[in-house]
């Protein structure tokens, strides 16, 4: 009978570790099969999923904390990237029978303290083993006034290419973490190298920026495969190209040494990925009113060029106007 | 440049295999971020996340469409427990590198016949490559009229407690197919070891008894880790015992054909899982209703057993009304 039998590992570490994340109602207390959601009225509910595995999106070896973190925030950075707020998540969690109890705690710490920090509390989800490596998977829900989720699609011919933070950094990190060679190739500073990596480690979604972006943007994405490809998404869907002046991109310092020291390096920044920074173009009339919102939301966007009228891949124009050719403009792992 | 290189084979088979079951207007054709949602006005939304890992869930060897149903339809199951109709689901797709892309555009066809079935199409997702073995995550999103969600936790004394269909069949399934001296231990007929590893392979869920479960049921929940643990949780979120009479627990007759050779066998019908039956509380006043409405909708039901007052895991009683003791209530790959 169930009164004798000891909880499973699952209910125990459930209980735990997770219940104290289930903070909203609509999880009730993770005790049920389903979370029950009240949408907020006259709102639209926003919804993306992502996956991360080790081995693919993070090093196994990484943090527990840190792992559970880039989950969420992948997921975060794409309800930022369309205007919305967040609302909370599912996760389904797929773990190795050796993996230790420790792990799975810290992991757990890592995700409540995201949770808090971004708002976003654990609605519901399922656990299970794998025979292979762990496997995170995120349903992230948010929530944005009845018709106004930021699309792809709304690019405008003379709208400004506007990018926020620094692009590249993590694609870098993520090199000086594969090839342990690249940073005395790269004349990097410690401080530099410890810089790129951090950001490939755990990404900063710009969810501060979310309603300025709702508010201004006529388009927008988050830039996750590169900038390259991903602005090559946003300008096919909305049926537009755009020129993009490279020196125009911002760079991190730490970017740029790598830069300095390896032109080609620019390759890899525009195209690596993973950089969780947002794309978005605004019209000329509401540029000045997206700048004063970006700068209350102490979020730093740089305009990197404009849409113009063609239906073609972005050009990404040299210090001579001269069209860079890419290899490769997407990151992938297939 | 994009326009010379060619597209990954994840947005290619995203686009040949994945967009025409992106019939929802939620789902943007699957050409941005997130989907976009407007719940249905008055309703509340029902999520339920559960994830299926080759070698754990299926059988590496199982044909991609069923995969691909199993997976969706343990999430419509849960869906169907709550009383909720499906509005769709996200797909985390993670796939070895391997695999060929005959096996994903299978995948996408049954789960495209189902997300019809079913009337649950997909909202959005994400493929990622795998080192282990195939894993999916499904999010299922449903609706009910507001504050009508079935929840486990509603159970009273004197409520009778009622399960869908038969109960046992795929976990006898599965160990016909784990063990294959099984079927000759138990001197089966072809057909019904058929039917018993059928069952293991694709779940029928009870989405047709939705509405008669929330019109008429005091608490419910899916039978997905075996009767007796499954109606433990019940019971216990909603602090009260049940007397379950095992002679009443409908057996399929292959079932009942495979207790005949083996009685203990009875042991692995009730705590075996992989039922994805309903299993629901109803008081006395609405039992004639709900079992009319189950009539109606062609799913076969049956009283079990009561719930009574006590604060305890629910007791099966043998035919001379003695309680069973199980040395396991529920499966766990944990």
């Amino acid at each position: 009978m169930a009164a004798d039998t000891p909880k499973s590992a699952e209910d125990r570490f459930i209980e735990a570790f997770f219940r104290p994340l289930a903070t909203h109602p609509a999880a009730l207390n993770l005790t049920d099969d389903a979370a029950v959601l009240a949408p907020p009225a006259g709102h639209d509910l926003v919804m993306t999923a992502d996956a991360v595995i080790a081995g693919i999106h993070f090093f196994p070896e990484d943090a527990a904390d840190m792992v559970a973190k880039k989950a969420l925030r992948v997921n975060l950075s794409d309800l930022a990237a369309k205007g919305a707020k967040p609302v909370g998540f599912l996760l389904t969690l797929a773990l190795p029978k050796l993996l230790p109890e420790s792990w799975v705690e810290l992991f757990a710490r890592g995700l409540g303290s995201d949770a808090e920090l971004y708002g976003c509390p654990l609605l519901g989800g399922d656990s299970v083993r794998t025979t292979g490596p762990i496997a995170i998977s995120i349903t992230a829900v948010g929530s944005v006034p009845a018709n106004t989720m930021v699309r792809r699609s709304g690019a405008r011919v003379g709208d400004a290419v506007m990018v926020t933070g620094t692009i590249g950094d993590a694609a870098l990190g993520l090199e000086l973490r594969d090839a342990v060679t690249a940073a005395k190739r790269w004349k990097l500073e410690n401080k530099h190298s410890y810089q790129l990596m951090r950001r490939y480690l755990l990404p900063q979604p710009r969810n501060a920026l979310a309603e300025a972006v709702r508010l201004n943007a006529s388009a927008a994405m988050d830039v996750s495969d590169g900038l390259v490809g991903d602005l090559g998404k946003l300008c096919d869907v909305s049926g537009v190209s755009a020129e993009i002046e490279v020196a125009r991109v911002p760079l991190s310092e730490a970017a740029a040494s790598v830069v300095a020291s390896e032109p080609v390096a620019i390759h890899k920044a525009l195209t690596g990925g993973d950089d969780y920074e947002i794309v978005c173009t605004v019209s000329p009339e509401r540029l000045d009113a997206f700048r004063a919102a970006a700068d209350t939301a102490r979020v730093p966007v740089t305009e990197i060029g404009r849409i113009v009228e063609e239906k073609a891949p972005p050009r990404f124009l040299d210090s001579d106007g001269k069209p860079i050719e890419f290899k490769q403009t997407s990151f992938s792992h297939f």
